[in-house]
């Protein structure tokens, strides 16, 4: 990051977002009310709620805690006391040129996720009113990058979300029969990966947000970005279709599996033989210098040599890891995206038809050295 | 709010946080991937992704639909066509000043909730580029505003919201018992809450989040904005401390119950009873006319005079409805706010002691034409 601000010739950065606080210190604020300050030379700065404090010792790596007081009688608006110690940390500095969360557009949710505090127009200001005289720079596009190579230490962190994130799939694999509906699915998969998941490997705070479309109608409306779980019970023959997102201490988790409650027909059991196969032909293509068009011809050739290519109509996958979804790298048709050591992508082939239903697999894969790695491998059964 | 916008001259609004499209038009997007154009004189128009439709279809109050194909190869971008779709209402009028979402820091999730579309600066340059010639307005307090006061509809929505509220305080008063841990009790109060509360009264998209404190330790903390839900197992004697948000179809209520597991104390039962007179002498005094102050000495008095004043360091309640925490009506201890029919604000005093624990108990009160209304009203037992 310091080398990124260097070439950007920024000074500081002052960052709010839990995604991005994680990224630079370790510590996943609950809610975006922790504000720090990264300056390029010297120690960072996080200003954060006093009942931060045994999280913030637990787990900060970088930089050194000032608390405020919050939320009790007496204590004043946690803007002044945020706006107090911006000041002072600009006035003890030379800062001319100063990054800033400005079109975060897509954020992910904190833990407690009942809402999101965003840096707005009025935030900018707050800080154009701290830092007198510097020049403020919206650096959205260089965090971004920033983000997109992971290092050990998260790629650690990861592979633990995707291990719990496989017992959601696992969960859901078990639970599907005719008569339970999408939302009593969900509901299942959510308890399973709350309670399995949180002390899995150390991770504290986890989440997990399923959707399950079901029945052919539910299913075949495909790729959207967020299926609709109904209280439509299952019949023998539907099929459901299980998206599921899970937060493990800020790092995520994107899986899908595709399941039909009672007995598959022939049509649905071939169709999803030949999504197996392209999802594990894209899977098998990631490795350094690949491209993103690479990764999802290899996978859409074979649906559509099975003749189902006109039922994939979305691309292969898209990057996340401090978000369910980022853009890079991305893998489409037309993606030039040139993969590396370090990214990581979902793949997620889908086949969704009117007659026999929608399915989807998905799993998320790192790039590594020589090839690739699947963060939680979880077996594929209809 | 066409009144407000002639007030404050303003010729059109461009909003799409979820909560504001679903204010002016009774549908509630997915995600902020919805763009409502509604203009001071004539008709709205809803541009959103043609999967929305049958959501839209069902719930739309108010103005035209008009739909741009979203996540399919070959769509083009979203922003592109929202572009295109904006430029084109902007060629048909002769708007001057507009008004946008410029500073809504704290926002509501979705129902899908793994992640929020936010307007940022690159939102309002966008906005800039398709309404040219017209000025850009923040319009953030003027909607706030209008937000305070409900309307019938929104109060029988708010309602269903706080019925389905009580069914995770039921579950979560079912469960306490001395080896359960915090995490445990979270995942069960959202399990209950979603396949419960899923079709109750019509709802369709229902949504818990849920925190668990145990123990003096975790709970004497008292008022934090998210209480941390842990794997440690309550012991008997321990409180279990509930904190509920739960949104059905965008509309939001927020609980709070407390529990000791096994045998609770004598002190337990006298600190329980007498924030028990409290939180109700507090909603009684909720009617037109009080002010944010008296309602909060209603109840605050109370516990001053039980010798726990000490213990009760913040705020009696907040503004809710379109999100889980609003600013207004302020009930403080020294808020001017006056209530009127139709404001709805939690009520949730709160006691806690590094001895015996803490204790919080909350319920969400409607003014009415001569009084109040818990919405969702739910016994209170240690």
């Amino acid at each position: 990051m310091r080398r990124a601000m260097e070439q950007a010739r920024l000074d500081a950065l002052v960052l709010r977002l839990p995604e991005n606080v994680l990224l630079l210190t370790g510590f996943w604020p609950m809610i975006g009310a922790a504000t720090l300050v990264f300056p390029r030379e010297g120690e960072a700065t996080l200003v954060a709620p006093d009942y931060f404090s045994v999280e913030v010792e637990t787990s900060l790596l970088h930089g050194v805690p000032r608390y405020y007081r919050f939320g009790v009688l007496g204590a004043g608006k946690p803007a002044d006391a945020v706006f107090k110690a911006l000041s002072d940390l600009a006035a003890g500095s030379n800062w001319r040129r100063i990054g800033y969360e400005g079109s975060f557009s897509m954020i992910a949710p904190s833990w407690h996720s009942g809402e999101a505090l965003v840096p707005v127009e009025s935030t900018r200001d707050y800080y154009a009113a701290a830092f007198t005289g510097a020049e403020l720079v919206d650096a959205t596009t260089l965090i971004q990058n920033e983000r997109r190579t992971k290092t050990a230490f998260e790629i650690e962190k990861l592979r633990i979300t995707g291990e719990i994130s496989s017992i959601g799939l696992e969960a859901f694999q078990n639970a599907v029969e005719p008569g339970l509906t999408g939302v009593e699915l969900v509901a299942l998969v959510e308890h399973a990966v709350m309670t399995k998941g949180t002390g899995y490997k150390g991770a504290t705070r986890v989440r997990a947000y399923a959707q399950v479309a079901t029945g052919a109608k539910e299913t075949a409306i495909g790729y959207r970005m967020h299926e609709i779980s109904t209280m439509r019970p299952l019949q023998n023959g539907d099929v459901a279709l299980l998206e599921l997102g899970v937060v493990a201490d800020g790092y995520w988790a994107d899986r899908t599996r595709a399941r039909v409650a009672g007995t598959a027909s022939d049509e649905q059991l071939r169709a999803f033989d030949v999504l197996k196969q392209a999802q594990e032909a894209s899977c098998k293509a990631i490795r350094p210098g690949a491209t993103g068009a690479e990764v999802d011809e290899a996978g859409r050739r074979i649906i559509r040599e099975a003749g189902y290519g006109d039922l994939f109509p979305h691309i292969t996958g898209h990057g996340l890891g401090f978000g369910y979804h980022e853009d890079s790298p991305h893998l489409a048709p037309d993606s030039k995206d040139v993969l590396e050591p370090g990214t990581l992508s979902s793949v997620e082939p889908g086949i969704y038809s009117q007659e026999f239903g929608g399915f989807r697999i998905e799993d998320d894969v790192l790039v590594t050295a020589h090839g690739h790695e699947i963060l939680g491998a979880f077996e594929k059964q209809l």
